[in-house]
């Protein structure tokens, strides 16, 4: 499938949704995609059952404070001079490019790479939706090994990282991330076609442009038509009335208060977030929980609001709905149930704290 | 030459007053590189002419704070995971190992690293003194390339860096370093043999050792000894009156201020330090500056007091000497003049202002 301009606008909408509030503003990845388009003409999204099995599949994307990604863009060379290190350090060939992570502008990302670099990008991701750490990817769960990490910025630094391990991995990421003024690209749990067929999240950008899709043809509520396709949950309708946000080591972080209107007038939830939308509280009461995904949606269109573009008196619809079955294994629970960030509660899947509500 | 313990003594002595209060406490230094040798047997120190021409020399050292390095030691696995990847990235045998910087702890941890690997060390050094940035070493003067930096730490994480420039070399390993805790061991400007003879500054593991044995035969006062050794200048003797020092973004930084006694009493002088020593004012009037070297000595022993250890109290006799001529030059200004640090005024070699006093 080739990714047109029109295919590329439906996967925005879907990987906002899919971002639970992370992965960068979708907005941003589509600019860099659309003008990728432009230059380069469409990128192929194709199956890892169509590359050969030896062949490498290079899982890409930025890290850094989302909310630095809005003003600092990529000059394109980026992903050009990872492949290059890659190529060189394996003596491999690199058969397509991935998104690490399907949510946000990390999802659209690396299909601007693909176009510049004139390959293939693979319908799969890391994560299903996007996580704030790095070593949150199917290809922890699976065995395959972080290192090495390339990294990259638009001047021409080059990194290359062995971590002793995925903590690791995170913090001397995170930590060039901030040195290179708060965003990087970055290429790790690289693996061969074959490994990916079973390491990552399949099928994620299709479920994007899917998503997408459901709410450009939606007839009458579009949040409703949302839910259908991601068989999510409505937690709350109502006005954001606190945002508390800031970015420290290279992360996003705070909270939001959402005061109901309408049929929830009355009603407040609470929402803590680490780059993504982490859990969902109503007084004492947990809503939804990482890893099921929550989405702040604006509540005339549906598309949803990340959490660096939260502010004070906006109308929206909060959802969540299940993430991929990956992450309610015991390998995934370890890596992002809500006792991962700190807290002191077990993950409860979305369907069953909001069983028998439609 | 082998480097016995007696000779490691004497060359500990040495790095601490070419170190200009930096490159970490030789006390370290030394401890490590005799247990080294106790374990190891004794490094073979050789000339850079008796090494063969193609194959590769790899500067070492420690990055950070030298206060961090006083209490965080290394394991003696980082040298070996920095040559097993330079030989895996570059093809090419590695011959030898030398100091990056012969001051301080950082002329003697290698005489670990190469006691530990079997490899020689090189009588030579990028600085022929210490310094506080990593592109302030004679091979950025001769056009050899930072690139590859391989950085490593006691837990096994391995990270190589192709830096945009030189600048960027520094801003992305002392992120690292601190990433890591606070110091990494770092190797970077590899070259080969035929390109150190005249990238590096020769002669001054020697130098070092020299230096400590004067002060070890000192009859009558040890700091009169090492003025002639050196051809140095005493700027004052006196006390310790004020130390303002404080670790940030990677570096010990701060002032310390000297009270004359006996013949200078009266007089005051102020040292400012970014790691090293880098200017000795006396009110207004310029007593020394980098890049010549200015050294904190114990009054009684002639050792120096390097910039970590300073404290209020002690009997100190400040001297200054010149550095290598390679400073000197234009090249050499460019990066290491006190106007590279942030002053206002050009350099002025030590001897031509202290034209005239013994």
């Amino acid at each position: 499938m080739l990714l047109d301009a029109d295919t590329l606008r439906a996967q925005a909408r879907g990987c906002g949704i899919l971002g639970a509030g992370g992965g960068g503003s979708p907005a941003m990845g589509l600019l860099a995609s659309l003008r990728a388009l432009e230059l380069h003409g469409p990128t192929t999204l194709v199956d890892l059952d169509d590359l050969p099995d030896d062949e490498l599949v290079l899982p890409m994307g930025m890290v850094g404070a989302p909310t630095v990604a809005v003003e600092k863009i990529a000059n394109g060379g980026e992903a050009r001079w990872i492949v290059e290190r890659v190529e060189e350090v394996t003596g491999r060939k690199v058969a397509a490019l991935m998104s690490s992570e399907i949510g946000g502008a990390n999802g659209l990302f690396p299909m601007e790479f693909a176009g510049a670099l004139g390959l293939p990008i693979v319908d799969a991701d890391g994560m299903g939706r996007a996580f704030p750490e790095m070593p949150m990817v199917s290809m922890e769960i699976a065995g395959i090994s972080p290192s090495p990490c390339v990294m990259s910025d638009e001047r021409g630094n080059v990194l290359i990282v062995h971590p002793a391990d995925g903590a690791w991995l995170e913090r001397l990421c995170r930590a060039t991330a901030v040195a290179f003024g708060g965003r990087a690209v970055s290429s790790e749990y690289l693996m061969s076609v074959a490994e990916a067929r079973t390491g990552a999240v399949r099928g994620t950008v299709s479920l994007a442009i899917r998503i997408g899709r459901a709410l450009d043809h939606a007839e009458g509520d579009p949040v409703e038509a949302l839910l259908r396709e991601v068989n999510g949950f409505r937690l709350i309708e109502g006005k954001v009335v606190d945002v508390d946000r800031r970015v420290t080591g290279g992360f996003t972080r705070g909270s939001a208060q959402i005061d109901g209107l309408r049929a929830d007038s009355g009603r407040q939830l609470r929402l803590e977030l680490q780059n993504e939308n982490l859990v969902a509280l109503e007084g004492e009461r947990v809503l939804a929980t990482v890893p099921d995904i929550i989405t702040v949606l604006d509540t005339q269109t549906g598309d949803a609001v990340s959490t660096e573009l939260l502010r004070y008196g906006q109308r929206v619809t909060v959802i969540a709905f299940p993430c991929d079955p990956v992450w309610r294994s015991e390998g995934g629970l370890r890596l992002t149930s809500p006792r991962a960030f700190g807290y002191d509660f077990d993950f409860r899947p979305v369907e069953e704290i909001h069983r028998g509500r439609a």
